[in-house]
């Protein structure tokens, strides 16, 4: 099984090709190869079988060209101008994340190889005037330019598995925490920091109030639905192959109150509180309450806890001293 | 009031360029110029303002820059790969489509003019597991790449409009009948033909049986709606631009008893029933249970009863004998 992440550099492509290591298996197969892509050099990974690392700029199809072979049966697409960035830059938003899944799709289609892609599509995808609870059906009504390009993407998705150029499936993330590493221009970016950098015992600023509910993954259940999804049988994706990934809704408050249970009071108190109307009119707009019924029934999960985020976080990612 | 028609040849081009020739305004403004722009030269039209006729290939950004230009202040967007053609063609289904429509607001997007654009999307974006009714927050699944691509027009066209680069409208056209001229490639097009032919004196072919039932729209009504759409007060819009034109359910039963009703019982006699899968497969696919709830709040209307648009064919198309 040869295996491609575009986006193998970012905090969910290294996770999951770590848990490929792991497994060695997928869709029943051992693995012979994985190909880690992105913008800059994905770092290298220890594995038993043989790991590529290379560099890929999807708005370029030749780049796309160079990691989409003949011999790639599985493509994760994680790669994304992310939420905040894509607001700001509306043409590299659309660049990548619309023309960089095309160039994907058509170069699958071109093979005629019918990879299994598994598209990351997310949350942002709701919005507007539809009614809560989102279900199934609901309406994608992005009030970004991130969430628009991520609907375009499922379209996409959907009409190139439809004709069987590829074996598509996406999944709507909701976000993810506590995510590790650096804050990035998500504009969800402080529904991690807020954890993470008290967790590592430095201050974070929260820029919504502690009332503000939002609908969260941790990054090991989220790399688990993604293998789980490449491994749905495909004559059970019925005819949208695009879901929502189970999360669950908690307020900043819960979240913070869940660390304080793992962790104990101090990380809480390296929290500042500070309004920031930018973030607040982008992520305000997201939808919270969401009923991922498909999802579910295929066997994806949601955690069980908070606190199991964050037990996650420390026992994966939190740096050493 | 400068407006462009881009699909200016089209039947409901060339129908709306007469009835903004009868009515000289637009958005409260008398017309000063009108450009009908299509793949080849449209039909001039006598008019009492200047009325230009000019080739458009909407993929084509330098060509669409010659038709949308900075005097430009309403674009309608009728262009399109139709249904069937673009299930056969799927590259061009997707270049015109999707690439022609963000062509264009790629174009008003480098102008800086905002000028109103009316899109003309389909009910082809429903299908697949969505329940019934059709209601306004219905989740767009379409089983055709047509369909797929005019769900991704409508993502460009409200994206760009929330950017504030154009004041977008989004119209789901239920099925035009009767439709006049020669059958085209829409799968859709025997809705018009076995109606439209008999009339004329001419036998047509129905390929499905006759409890199909369907979402139909007369040609008049599409053209008044049109004229409305684009006079909606933007703030009306809310967040979701585009939206189903209302139309009525009816069986291929009731479309044809309307003519009876109107026309006697000879051309009924012209109608050949003959099964085709293909398009079968296509149209099977379509939603008809639709509740378009907003339009009709902003005032769009659909045919009183199908017995007016047998009428309507009769008064505005049926060729000299």
């Amino acid at each position: 099984m040869n295996i491609l992440i575009i986006g193998g550099g970012g905090v969910v492509g290294q996770k999951l090709a770590a848990s490929l290591a792991t497994r060695g298996l997928l869709r029943g197969q051992p693995i012979s190869r994985l190909v880690l892509a992105d913008v800059v050099d994905p770092a290298p990974l220890a594995a038993p079988f043989e790991v590529q690392t290379t560099t890929c700029d999807i708005a370029d199809p030749a780049s796309v060209a160079s990691v989409v072979t003949q011999d790639t049966q599985v493509i994760y697409l994680l790669a994304a101008i992310v939420s905040a960035h894509a607001e700001e830059d509306f043409e590299a938003g659309w660049r990548i994340n619309m023309m960089g899944t095309l160039n994907v799709l058509e170069r699958a289609r071109t093979l005629g190889t019918k990879p299994v892609v598994i598209f990351t599509s997310s949350i942002a995808v709701y919005g507007g005037e539809v009614p809560d609870p989102i279900v199934d059906h609901t309406f994608l009504n992005p009030q970004t330019s991130y969430g628009a390009q991520k609907a375009v993407g499922e379209l996409l998705i959907n009409d190139y598995s439809r004709k069987g150029f590829v074996d598509g499936r996406g999944f709507r993330l909701p976000t993810i925490s506590v995510r590790p590493g650096k804050p990035n221009r998500a504009a969800s970016s402080f529904m991690s920091s807020i954890l993470r950098e008290p967790l590592n015992g430095q201050e974070a600023i929260c820029p919504v109030d502690d009332d503000f509910p939002h609908y969260y993954l941790s990054p090991r259940k989220c790399v688990e639905n993604l293998i789980k999804g490449a491994e749905i049988p495909e004559a059970d994706l019925g005819q949208n192959r695009c879901m929502m990934m189970p999360g669950r809704m908690w307020t900043i408050r819960q979240l913070i109150d869940a660390m304080t249970a793992v962790a104990g009071p101090e990380p809480a108190r390296l929290i500042k509180w500070e309004a920031q109307p930018d973030i607040q009119r982008i992520v305000k707009g997201w939808r919270f309450d969401m009923r991922p019924e498909k999802a579910i029934k295929l066997g994806l999960e949601a955690d069980d806890s908070f606190e199991d985020n964050i037990r996650y976080y420390l026992e994966d990612d939190k740096p050493a001293p």
